[in-house]
């Protein structure tokens, strides 16, 4: 979110008063000291030193969230509901299963999975017990997972907080403690049938945010070796010069190849070979333009990556999204464990990065099984924070408040001494499934009371009145356009229904 | 869940095939090695070793979660879902709005809240940087929350994990990761309003989940404080002592005279005048009872406290629930930050303990203001983990399995070489947001396609053949009583939808 944003929603926040504008600029502040500082961790530990003098007791007491995280207020909620309803939908669209897995695992679970990232694990202190660590991701727990309950073949959806001790930074949308919403299909199965699908699963939930315009970027590990192979990389290498390659969607080729050539000691001509190949994309007639190539043909892996690409590509036309899909031979994906098909989803507007990625691993639950028994896995997993932020973005400028309630009516007192009189009428609309509020003040005034609604969204208000309450009706008032109608007691649920099944 | 109730679970299973049978067997046995051991922390320090042992390459590494976790397979996370859809739409029904805090915290914002269960947290290991802990509940999150923000008032709930290092105890429900579902309302207001909203809350969510009869055990400290000071208990003992009276539902009044005498040196006679007042309880006739004792009306804590507790009950009255509220003397709960009203609720069937809990805790807040200032609130929390083992217990119970998905059709090929033409339909049928599947193999069997669809209650079955397909139809098959009719390709979605809908 830009400057000109924050200022527009700080705008928009005075005009609800005083205490929403210190909150939120509490809020700004401890958002800043969590984030923006560009501080080591040394700095942290100064900070912390100084918290700590303070004791527990309110004294210097340093009010924050832990570096790299955040509270979610009750408007960041309301949209982050909307947003995971939306996603969970297209899951169970596809028919997936959820499941749950701690939040920490045994160390050994994490340990050889990551490799360079492992130092951003966060480690539970040793309190006498198990060795355990918080989970990095989804995808290795639910590979324990499988391999834990000698499951064969599993389509499931996991939406949960993982944990990465990376230097936050609120401009990339990187916190410590984020959400990750991740889609698998677990088992073995004819070629490409799932990995194909978790494309158009990508396509549906992008689709359904009204993200706007999206590219579905694919590649294949086994085309990216065969390259390598081609190329002449030493076969140890084929990870590391991945790992470069993986760099080129924020570097340019000149800054890859230097570390290629310079870190790696890659022969110049290596590389050059290898970034001849990497500017390649395309649809389906690229797969004939690699074919046609004979150094590439030459080479098994090639030839078999290719034609597990041009089945894919066809899958993609049938599911309806091959105008989204782009075989891409720069993508490259940071982690070890795929095996397969890879994919990574970039909006065409703004610059955030990648929004889903994901691909084929198929040697993971081996890992975990104790005979190595394997379970072949494709999945995909949303990059829920950026589209927060996105989502975010549009609310604020958008006219208006988001909701960050349902209540459908506020019971009001016009005069004093009605507490018991407002505290029947909602036990009756409870009772009846509405949702409805009052103050909690004995007395409180009626024009706060309509206040309340009009700042809250409540779209109806009840008044309650001597007069009324001695002829058996209640007032029942729309509060955007403050116009009035008396309902008999017992037929005002009906009514209320009624009116909101109208407002829709 | 009792051995009874997990064999009948085996039973069914098997009756679904020996993959599930094997999976449930390995769930079971983790489960066990997770819970039921009774070694103390040392035990888990062997097995550890002897995982390490193994390395990360999957050698010996042990299979399991970390002790006192578990895993949610589809079955219990359906019922999970379910649950949490409850209760939310109660606190919704409220007016409560939703927020959300880190899983760990600053440590020093733990420090000093929770007595004696302080032992209990979870630390993170000092990685440099900030020295952190999990969250050992909601509550003093929320107040950290409301005291940064700098909020006045505040309704909101939050379902979120908690961490404690207790001994778990599967038969109890207890485990080291654990849901709480929380609703507070924070703001200064007229007494015992929002306190009596809460037991209203709890008693909406008991009967809409039908877990059966329930009380709300309801007391107050401001009265225990008031007895104490009357029976002679000095004034610096008051917490200890009220600790001591917690165990009463667990404990005989016996052992609790003998821990107050022999571990906190109470004078017998002392404990004696606590076991006389403790025995009370009863509606609101209990209030002129102790208002008519000349001991206990002498002192101004138990005088204030008593006409709190009569508003209190008669709020209870109004919102219809005072059939199930006790006012209960020996109700004192264990945590030291309550300061009014406070609350437990139990089921009359069975023996699972306290279902919810709650009351009012005005200081909270101000231990994290920097200037003190206070900002009462009053919430109840409820005991989620023990709803999950009752809802569970009752689907073994139930015939049938528990859906996991909810795909509404299921694409089949009658023939090989179909699956494009199923690729087409399913597009056609998500397009449409019908929650559809098919096999993830080029040429399944039909009879698996269809067994498929009975094992996991997907209501309808589309048979591609290419008869059909010439003629551009469908057979639509309703998989319970296996009838078929043939639907005309363009007209299908809508045939779908009218008969789901007949299905309800």
């Amino acid at each position: 979110m830009g400057p000109a944003l924050r200022l527009r929603r700080l705008a928009g926040w005075a005009l609800l008063g005083r205490g929403k504008l210190d909150a939120e600029v509490a809020r700004l502040a401890a958002l800043r000291a969590s984030l923006c500082s560009d501080t080591a961790d040394g700095g942290d530990k100064q900070r912390h030193q100084s918290a700590r003098s303070g004791g527990g007791g309110g004294g210097k007491l340093i009010l924050k969230t832990a570096k790299g995280t955040r509270d979610f207020q009750p408007a960041q909620m309301a949209i982050r509901e909307r947003v995971f309803n939306t996603i969970v939908q297209t899951f169970k669209r596809h028919g997936a299963e959820t499941i749950d897995t701690p939040v920490f695992e045994l160390k050994d679970v994490l340990t050889g999975k990551y490799g360079e990232d492992s130092k951003l694990i966060y480690d539970l202190k040793d309190q006498g017990g198990e060795i355990l660590s918080l989970r990095y991701d989804l995808t290795v727990p639910f590979a324990r997972y499988v391999a834990m309950n000698k499951i064969s073949n599993i389509k499931r959806y996991q939406i949960a907080k993982v944990y990465r001790r990376d230097q936050p930074s609120q401009a990339r949308g990187r916190f410590r403690e984020f959400y990750q919403c991740d889609f698998d299909i677990a088992g073995a199965y004819d070629p490409m049938v799932p990995d194909a699908e978790c494309v158009r699963i990508v396509a549906e939930i992008l689709q359904s945010l009204q993200l706007g315009g999206f590219v579905v970027k694919v590649n294949h590990r086994q085309i990216l070796d065969g390259l390598f192979e081609v190329c002449g990389v030493p076969a140890d290498q084929f990870r590391t010069i991945c790992s470069s390659v993986d760099k080129l969607d924020k570097s340019p080729w000149e800054e890859v190849k230097r570390e290629m050539v310079d870190e790696k000691q890659l022969a110049p001509a290596v590389a050059d070979r290898i970034g001849h190949y990497v500017q390649y994309h395309g649809g389906v007639e690229l797969v004939d333009t690699l074919q046609a190539d004979t150094a590439l043909s030459a080479c098994k892996n090639v030839r078999d990556g290719l034609e597990a690409m041009r089945a894919f590509l066809g899958y993609c036309q049938l599911y309806g999204v091959a105008e989204h899909v782009r075989f891409d031979m720069s993508l490259a994906r940071g982690l070890d464990y795929y095996t397969g098909v890879i994919y990574e989803a970039v909006l065409a507007d703004g610059d955030v990065g990648s929004i889903a990625g994901g691909g084929r691993y198929d040697g993971l639950v081996g890992m975990f099984d104790p005979k190595g028994r394997s379970v072949p896995c494709v999945g995909v997993s949303i990059g829920i924070e950026r589209v927060f932020a996105l989502m975010e973005a549009r609310a604020d400028a958008a006219a208006g408040r988001t909701r960050t309630t349902d209540t459908e009516v506020y019971v009001c007192s016009a005069q004093k001494g009605l507490l018991d009189e407002r505290m029947k009428l909602l036990t009756m609309l409870w009772d009846a499934d509405v949702k409805a509020e009052q103050s909690y003040k004995k007395n409180p005034k009626l024009l706060q009371q309509l206040q309340y609604c009009e700042e809250h969204g409540v779209p109806f208000a009840i008044v309650l009145g001597e007069s009324e309450l001695q002829r058996g009706v209640v007032k029942l008032r729309h509060v955007a356009t403050r116009e009035e109608q008396e309902v008999q007691r017992d037929q005002l649920v009906p009514v209320l229904r009624s009116r909101l099944q109208s407002l829709g």
